[in-house]
Formats: structure tokens, C-alpha cells, sequence
């Protein structure tokens, strides 16, 4: 089990710019993990079926876009495990599934720091608005949105 | 394998009514999936680790925001699979964690047409523009957002 003691530092709110990017990740999609998460959480016959899917919107068996969203999750974690970590987040605006995420996919994450919100009733947080664009192995965006992570302030 | 013809009809865009609600779901969260589903996906240890979680801003372990996602479109599927179904999605806004999600919690959904676009481009298909929410047995919404979603037109 990880503990809160074993997880990495909190990264403060001050530390971070507006205009900061960084890229990470290389998320390999596979069509076993495809269909099972389909299976449990997004049964359509585009994320379950291969031949079927040829018929869809999409050309072809792609992920559900919940799939593509924990995928990319899974990498933000990832890269808080070297970087540091937040609080949490209260939410995110503008997901945009912008193409199909297909098997064979190698996904990856690039994250741009847009704004930095100091809380006005809490102050010992800020709010760290990100855009977070996630690529293909073709360097095509497959998806994007805007995330709102909460960050621990210095005390001064 | 679910086949695209054993799939239940597609619903079309004009039998939609803005202000139309629909109240569906009776999804039961419990400790393993929360643990399971973070393991792959939002390793962190409010999601892990019920000890250490109670020391996190959340109070105790609760299910990653991507989690409470996933099971509610797990929810938006069964009721597809009685009500009809659509294209897919090309997105959504506003997606909010409200609350977390514990343990023992049973989620429903309560989604309401707030928008219907026509397509300007494709005149095959419309938007339905829905606000979803989702309560726990408590009716304290836990998660809302503004989904999109893709439907065909009658060819008339």
C-alpha cells in the first residue's frame, strides 16, 4: 500500500509560471485493454467490437473516451511522481475528444501552465490552470482540455 | 461480441425536447473497485490507501473523479440500451467533482436537454447538449458536466 509519507512532496503553488510546459509520457494503448475497459464502463460496439466498428462514426475498434481520459491520468501521476503532487482538483473545462484513439497508439502528454489563481477564501491554496493536449505517436492531438489542479501555498 | 446490429436503435435528434429530463442509475462504488481502478489509472493515496486518505482533503478514501466518470457512463450505456443510442461525443464542459465518492455510495444520474443544434455543416446529424448530474443515495450531487452528443436526423 502507498502511504501518504511514501508519496512525493507537494509541489507549492509559487513554483509554478505561466507560459511553463512540459512534456511526458508514452502510453501504449493496446486493444485487450480497449475492450476491457469497454466492457465495464462504456459498452458500445465501437470500443467492444472490431468488425462492428469498421460501420461506426470512427472507421474502426477505438477507446472510450473516459479510457483515453484515466490513460492520460495514469501519466499525470506518473510525472507528479517526479515532480511533485497536488491536492486534488475541483474540476476541468473543454474536453475535446479530437480523433479516435486506436490500437497501437502511443500516447503522450504535453501540459501548459495558462493561469495561476490564488484562492480568495483559502489561503493557504492556490489553483493552477493547465491546458493538457494529449498526442499520438503521429504527433496528432487525440485530445485536450483545461484542468484546474489545487496546490499548497508557502507560508510567509 | 456485441454486434452493431444486436446494438439498440439509434435515437434521432428531433425526438429531443429542451428542458426533457431523465432520471436513471443505481451504481453501487465500492473499496475494491475504487482500489482497483486507481491502481491503473490515478494512482494517488486518497485512492489507495484508506488510512492515509484520512489524512487527505477528501477525509477518507474516495473514488478518482475519472472513476466517478467512468461508472456514470457506465450508467448513460444501460440507459442507451433501453432508450436508444447516439454517435458518440465530441466533447463536454464544466465537469465538476462536487463531492467525493465513498465507499458504499449508490450513484444515479439525472440528465436534462438544455440545448439542441442542428449541425451546420453535416446536415446528417445534430448536437444534444444535456447537463448531467450525478447524486449519491444522499440526492447530494457529487459530479455534474455538460455533455455533448451526436445524433442523427430524420431525412425528411
Amino acid at each position: 500500500m502507498t502511504s501518504a509519507a511514501k508519496q512525493p512532496p507537494f509541489i507549492p503553488f509559487e513554483s509554478f509560471e505561466i507560459g511553463q510546459i512540459q512534456n511526458f509520457g508514452a502510453y501504449e494503448v493496446t486493444k485487450e485493454e480497449i475492450i476491457e475497459f469497454a466492457s465495464k464502463y462504456d459498452a458500445q460496439f465501437f470500443h467492444l467490437d472490431e468488425e462492428a466498428a469498421k460501420q461506426s462514426l470512427f472507421g474502426g475498434l477505438c477507446a472510450s473516451g473516459w479510457h483515453t481520459c484515466s490513460m492520460t491520468m495514469a501519466m499525470l501521476v506518473e510525472n507528479m511522481d517526479k515532480t511533485g503532487r497536488g491536492l486534488g482538483s475541483p474540476g476541468l473545462d473543454e474536453l475535446r475528444w479530437l480523433k479516435p484513439v486506436f490500437p497501437g497508439d502511443i500516447l503522450s502528454v504535453q501540459m501548459e501552465v495558462m493561469d495561476l489563481l490564488p484562492s480568495k477564501s483559502r489561503p493557504t491554496i492556490g489553483f493552477v490552470v493547465n491546458k493538457v493536449t494529449v498526442n499520438n505517436q503521429k504527433d496528432e492531438p487525440v485530445m485536450s482540455f483545461v484542468s484546474k489542479g489545487i496546490f499548497p501555498r508557502s507560508q510567509s
